[in-house]
């Protein structure tokens, strides 16, 4: 505080804002379309820089973002708000691969054991060989520019480099994808979780022993820096997570709660940051170990773990993301055989390698085409290595492009390429069934069967059905068991005939409705539930889902008091989300 | 991401996690020792600054701090890292003026209305005018230089600063310390809020004009810049304030969550930061104003507001304090006098100004006393408004220095202060009387008076007196009500004479023992607590603490399994913290 003048500082927070903001809201948008967040963000970023905005307006674009034209240059003059959003950039990214490594669950990588191992090694293999090839045969295909750095970069490098940019995959995106899928818990998914950690362990390992052969700056020489990284590596993943898991009780005990435990993250993550750039391997490198070692231990209580990855997955991994777009322009390094070439050897690599070990460790053709289809995954590690390798020179800007491209068509391809192979639907959040017109406040009948009609006739005349049919069948199941749940909450509900897909209708009723409620109550809060004939579990998944939330003691309440259809959605949107006690 | 090097880059984590780590490590030491955590954090910064740091090891001081000597400085060379570390640490202050907007509750500030604007007004007005009398007569005294600037600062605006940097209150300081005294929802309590948040309100309106007068940089002349902060001002807390009330829901319904609002937050708050900084008052006004309106909305759910907050609080706040130190040296700037002065003339002002206003609306001299005092903690506030007077050139150091120590020594004594004019004793957390000798586990006895005989020999030897008289009270008391309050718990209690304060001893037994529970089950948690005889809050606040944990479906399972006593302590704390649902 104090050296940026009035009118930097206004320029930092604008530029802040304005990239934050709009990579949210692209976020949300790519979300409502089914894809990833950071497609959205990355969006952004490609918008706001020279892709788009610095070509038709590069004034603006410059008076917004004072950043030097090229990421990769030995930089005479910059713009102190450079220095202070470059700072802020490099702290966004070190915190966020933190949040990344706390996903990753060594203890599941152990117990997977052996199968896990194979998928993961030849996951790495088969596609780095691949890779290596292509890249040793033809480097200037693939937009090998020996002259990019300050010193030539050996066709050697860029080939290893590009090998290990096709091995990488994309723990977090893969984790995501699963959840969607109903898959997490499965012994499939267990296996692609595992085989995505160690994948993305030696991966980076790798990726390290590059950075430290180019000797990218005065660091120190590489044999060193390969022995030191190893050694760190080791170190953090048994003494550190050893330390930590015996740090955090003393924390929580005897500091400031949960100030003393957010903290020691934050100042760790940054020291073990330190020591790796200073060994001559990213910054992130540590953060990320240091991540793995803080979200294994079982004392890192689950709110200040959210609180961490909250915060730090909505602010920084955003602004991170979208900044990538600043720097380069994506359509001026645009080459369309060299995407097309990078997505194929990608794709044919990993699903093909992963795919047949799959399958010879005992999985069926189908699920060993879907772990292929979901170690392909590349996301954000990809597009990180990506700018590491074009910051240091190893690559140009026509590759970097490419493997975005990669990243992006490979994230967005997934989940849908796994569902198919599955046949497996998405899974489904009630909350996308529910609709204003849908709700209806206050209800006025005080009788089980003229309530049951009142939402039938609303939910009937959106589903396109009959009343009749429906009050039927709903009255039907209601004659063999009641629906009142207890608590003041009924859930009457019917398979339909012809429904295209579920309908819920929902009712406030302020003096109550008795459901015949184990616990006697009335019901106030009444979901009509209709879900089609043949989707069994469709019902299966709305009830459970409202079964679980309506266990809060709260959630009759913030129903009964929602003012409008928004507040009330809102109100089930954020319950769903926080864990309970 | 890409310009700062390899080497500075490592200077920079380096320099945030040292500083962030030593602030946090001294704040958990000042808290030890019963004083607000930020008087540890800014001593944190002058230990690691020129003040020690740098008086004993220069280099290693600006190896590890590559920032300019003085905060004044128009600068000519300035180190990358600094500028990156200097946006680094004024978007700390601007988020974390956001977080103390967001404890401002308007509509405790309308209810209260009369008393509190009375208080407030003349507890502005009052040290306000004996400030500007002092400085405007005595400027020289009070360390005016009116060479400090680029132009020089005139008399008037010096007298100005100095009467606005006696009038101000520190909001936060204030609502710690009624919560401590258990103050916070009483009459006297809200009258202390109310008027700290008007006062905070017009002070900052008071210094924003200052600061628009002394022209800082190129902005807009003084009357533009006074009318647009007024409109602003008043636009943020009526139209701002409806809009986001308006937006929350919405962004809690239709993105995902809790990103949506989080980002939200951040972006707003810089918008608005940047619009107060292009008018020419502070960024930091702009993001306090929002802070206020988006701390005011009901819409805003509570986790949302605590992973605000506590992230902010943990990780932005003590950067910043800390900070301050590495700027000037407060040994060198130590003047006693001027120190003794400005404390006194302070103090004068306040307590005088608000103690006779407050009895005058009504108040008891003792309660008029305890709101003087309780007005006169400076805290945080004072310590920004002095930085940005003195990067602006208004004050010099030795002024600057005067005013931390006096922010710095009120925060520190007006608990004290009002507790003991009030007669009142600290709020009791039960956690503070459990002991790694008071905690035994497993409990081998199965019947209830051998359990009981079991911590009653541990509390006795704790709190040296016979076990006889301990066990007869308690079991007299058993035979009165049992103790077993239902869900696996027990509370045997008694108050003993000669006790010098409370003991509570845990003991958990695995197998159960008959506690004679409303729901008939078995106990596994017991606290045996032991209050003196004198003391009947402690035992109410003890035992009611303890009810209100034993709710948590969670508890006697993380007591249970907990593998030694820093475990089950963690739990407990963090169990404390965490609201239920």
């Amino acid at each position: 505080m104090g050296y940026l003048s009035i009118s930097d500082l206004t320029t930092l927070f604008l530029a802040i804002a304005v990239l934050l903001g709009f990579a949210r809201i692209l976020g949300e948008v790519a979300r409502k379309l089914h894809q990833p967040a950071i497609v959205g963000e990355i969006m952004a970023g490609i918008i706001l820089g020279p892709t788009i905005l610095g070509g038709m307006f590069p004034e603006l674009m410059h008076g917004l973002f004072p950043l030097p034209d090229r990421i990769d240059l030995a930089i005479g003059d910059v713009h102190p708000v450079a220095w202070a959003f470059d700072g802020l950039i490099t702290l966004s990214i070190v915190l966020f691969l933190m949040v990344a490594g706390m996903e990753v669950d060594l203890n599941i990588a152990i117990q997977q054991g052996r199968s896990a191992l194979a998928v993961a090694l030849v996951g790495i293999a088969f596609p780095f060989a691949i890779g290596f090839a292509a890249a040793w045969y033809s480097p200037f295909l693939f937009g090998y520019d020996p002259g990019s750095g300050e010193e030539p970069v050996s066709r050697l490098i860029f080939a290893l480099f590009f090998a290990t940019a096709l091995s990488i995959t994309a723990l977090p995106v893969i984790v995501k994808i699963l959840m969607d899928l109903n898959l997490f818990k499965t012994d499939m998914g267990m296996i692609v979780v595992t085989s995505a950690i160690i994948n993305d362990l030696v991966g980076w390992m790798i990726f390290a022993i590059i950075l430290s052969m180019i000797g990218a700056e005065k660091g120190l020489p590489v044999q060193y820096t390969i022995v030191l990284a190893v050694a760190f590596t080791v170190f953090v993943l048994t003494v550190g997570r050893w330390l930590v898991h015996r740090c955090l009780p003393f924390l929580q005990a005897h500091t400031s709660w949960p100030t003393g435990v957010l903290a020691f993250a934050i100042v760790m993550a940054l020291l073990c940051a330190t020591a790796t750039e200073w060994m001559g391997i990213h910054a992130i490198f540590g953060s990320f170990l240091f991540g793995i070692a803080l979200g294994d231990s079982r004392y890192l209580r689950e709110r200040t773990r959210t609180t961490i990855e909250q915060f730090i997955s909505s602010i920084f991994a955003p602004l991170f993301f979208a900044s990538i777009g600043l720097h380069v322009n994506f359509i001026a390094n645009f080459n369309f055989l060299l995407v097309v070439a990078v997505l194929i050897i990608a794709t044919i690599g990993k699903v093909i390698g992963c795919g047949l070990v799959a399958n010879w460790v005992g999985m069926n053709k189908r699920e060993a085409w879907a772990i292929g289809f979901g170690m392909n995954a590349r996301g954000a590690m990809e597009i990180i290595l990506g700018l590491l390798a074009l910051q240091f020179g190893v690559i140009g800007e026509e590759l970097f492009v490419a493997l975005v491209i990669m990243a992006l068509v490979t994230s967005m391809t997934s989940g849908g390429i796994m569902s198919r192979i599955l046949k497996r639907g998405k899974a489904i959040h009630f909350t996308q069934f529910l609709g204003k017109n849908l709700w209806k406040s206050p209800v006025i009948a005080t009788e089980r069967e003229d309530a049951i009609r009142e939402l039938v006739d609303i939910s009937a005349r959106h589903a396109n059905v009959s009343p009749g049919v429906i009050t039927e069948a709903v009255l039907r199941r209601e004659a063999v068991i009641p629906t009142g749940i207890g608590k003041g909450i009924a859930i009457p509900h019917a398979r339909i005939e012809n429904l295209p897909s579920p309908v819920i209708a929902l009712g406030i009723s302020p003096k109550g409705v008795d459901f015949d409620a184990p616990d006697g109550l009335p019901a106030h809060v009444i979901f009509l539930i209709l879900t089609p004939k043949r989707d069994d579990g469709a019902q299966l998944q709305i009830l459970s889902s409202i079964s679980r939330l309506a266990q809060r003691k709260d959630f009759v309440d913030q129903l009964s008091n929602a003012e409008n259809f928004t507040v009330m959605l809102a109100h089930i949107r954020a319950m769903e989300q926080e864990p309970t006690h």
